[in-house]
């Protein structure tokens, strides 16, 4: 039997629960009937950027190769152009000019080329003046979808000339690491910023069991690194490799990290060997 | 290549988070494995109606032509029947005869015809008293999806002996308007009754950054006219055009304007020329 | 026309709201392009087993033949095998053998063979330690949907070797019924143990108006049985079947039966004729 499945599109917004997300899939089905829709989640935290950023490049690698439509843009309405983004794996990614499409495209090979999607015969025929990922972003991703070349949707725009968000780093120091809190997710595990490699270089082996002191504004506690929350007792903190996440991660089995070490995003987080 | 995409069914509920609206997709897949559903939402607040209304009308224009199925039916299980609406667009609205259909309907060009969906071949086969969603409304618009024709739901009803919802509507008053909360969504951003043409009929001009008085039971304020939440400071409120719903709101950037106002649905909002 | 529906896989987790559940997704869609996604909840209460046990069976004989994955895994990383069950009507169960999956075989005609899934080349080429959801239950569920055989994901095990969960039953004494909370749903309504047959063979018919004698630790009230929220007034407790879960349940309509009884999962309640 030949392939029919239709072109793959994602999605990824602060919209909530309303009826928001399912205006934009229904503009992507009217112009592109055969998608398929993977919202990756409209959970966002409403109007943090970086978080839809955060979110997007974890997922982003384990999606078919497809369109990308991102929307967290506390500066709709104001004069910036939509971009689109075609990575080196080969995907579009289509947003706003705000930072929240880069990590993704790091992720899945690096930025092949921009473009300011200009090109208003690919909106909605009437643009309101606060839901774009109605009227600009849900179509201008269902055209690509549709087979819309890339070229038609407007100038190329220069990498360099993108908007980028601070992404926090890590920096090894006396034989520990300075790190902080990248994302906070619903159970409060908190990912630390920094590859599993940055931690391996600055830490040493990261072995089930071993002991690090792990401070906080709020906190000063030796924790074990662990493969996984099943290792430890329930209410128990553990360092471990985030998988949803893909790198370094403080936790609390069954509870809060974030609560427990009085975190919120950016914190600061020194590990060193206990 | 041939169009292959399958029918289109969007659904609405009030169900929430748990598998109530699984279990009414696959009642739909199962019948019509072909549909491409769209789920508008399932966060309707509970038991309410209106609230239902309001989500599906304001969603209805952007989803491709296809089978709506709508429950929010607080009085499930009581006598009375299901309906189906043909609108002037081509779409078939399906649910409770409680009024939630009704301001979709008038959206996708106002009712065509309406029947009462009696025939029970159509139905689950067994129909419990309390999950109509499932076993009565899903298998309905999925048969109808799948090529069923509107004549065999069930007979026709006079347009006029459906029930409808109160509806709040907006009046002009010594040069200001008064009006009251339509729908309040998970931002506290309010929508407001009445059209934009109502208002600027009321009001004149809406202009960037001009101003009005604001009167609730709680507050007296002078608010500006913006063309978007990127317009004002955070904590800023603005009266805008709301584009998610068509019409004109109350918002507070980055906050919640039924919480600065006091409203809650329903509630009286005088505006005038500040 | 031929049908062209792509085979059924449905998804039920405890990931919620964040991308976890698109991750999953993008894998099943990677592998399988035609899968139909059904995703059952992903709000099942975190490493709640056993709410994932009830809201699977409950949903299952609602959904097409097809894949069913469940992943609700608090021990994920710790030794065992990640398992497949075919039940007896044709479906593939796939997930952990912690006993999530079982109940809803059951439902399905029983379990026909189960089988440990150590075949690693139907894992992602890297299993992270902490989400088999994506690396390991995803992949297997959509190599079966796109066609690999059943006998290829891993040797037989017995039924009996599988793990079950301690599942609440009713006891009948003294002219009443020894009942417990299986489930409670967002709406607060509570899923009694027993199914109807159990409850008509304690208490003798369940007429609508009939009323019963409902002790709990926090209450002893007289409640009526009744075909629907919609008998009874607006914050008035109800016994009635729950057509959602397909058995007896204790309510209150449009409020919480768990607040107005004191009941938490487990709690005892016993029923006799008032």
């Amino acid at each position: 039997m030949p392939r029919m499945a239709g072109p793959f599109v994602s999605l990824i917004t602060d919209f909530g629960f309303e009826t928001a997300p399912a205006s934009c899939r229904g503009v992507i089905h009217t112009i592109c009937p055969e998608a398929r829709i993977n919202d990756l989640t409209h959970a966002v935290r409403k109007f943090s950027v970086r978080d839809g950023a955060f979110l997007l490049q974890s997922a982003a690698p384990y999606l078919p190769v497809g369109v990308h439509i991102g929307v967290v843009d506390p500066g709709v309405g104001t004069a910036r152009d939509p971009i689109v983004i075609r990575a080196e794996r080969g995907d579009l990614l289509v947003g706003p000019d705000n930072g929240l499409l880069i990590p993704a495209a790091e992720r899945l090979g690096g930025i092949r080329e921009a473009r300011a999607a200009t090109n208003t015969a690919l909106f909605l025929e009437r643009v309101s003046s606060t839901f774009h990922g109605r009227d600009v972003f849900s179509p201008v991703g269902a055209h690509l979808a549709a087979g819309v070349a890339f070229e038609e949707v407007g100038p190329v725009v220069a990498p360099d000339a993108l908007i980028r968000l601070p992404w926090p780093a890590p920096t090894a120091r006396e034989g520990g690491i300075d790190t902080g809190v990248l994302f906070i997710d619903s159970f409060g595990n908190c990912r630390l910023a920094g590859s599993m490699d940055d931690f391996l270089a600055a830490l040493g082996p990261l072995e089930a069991g071993r002991t690090f002191r792990v401070r906080t504004d709020a906190a000063d506690e030796v924790v074990a690194w662990q493969p996984s929350f099943g290792h430890v007792a329930e209410g128990t903190p553990l360092l471990y490799e985030d998988a949803d996440y893909d790198g370094p991660g403080l936790a609390v089995n069954q509870g809060s990290a974030a609560a427990a070490f009085g975190l919120a995003l950016d914190a600061s987080v020194r590990i060193e060997p206990a």
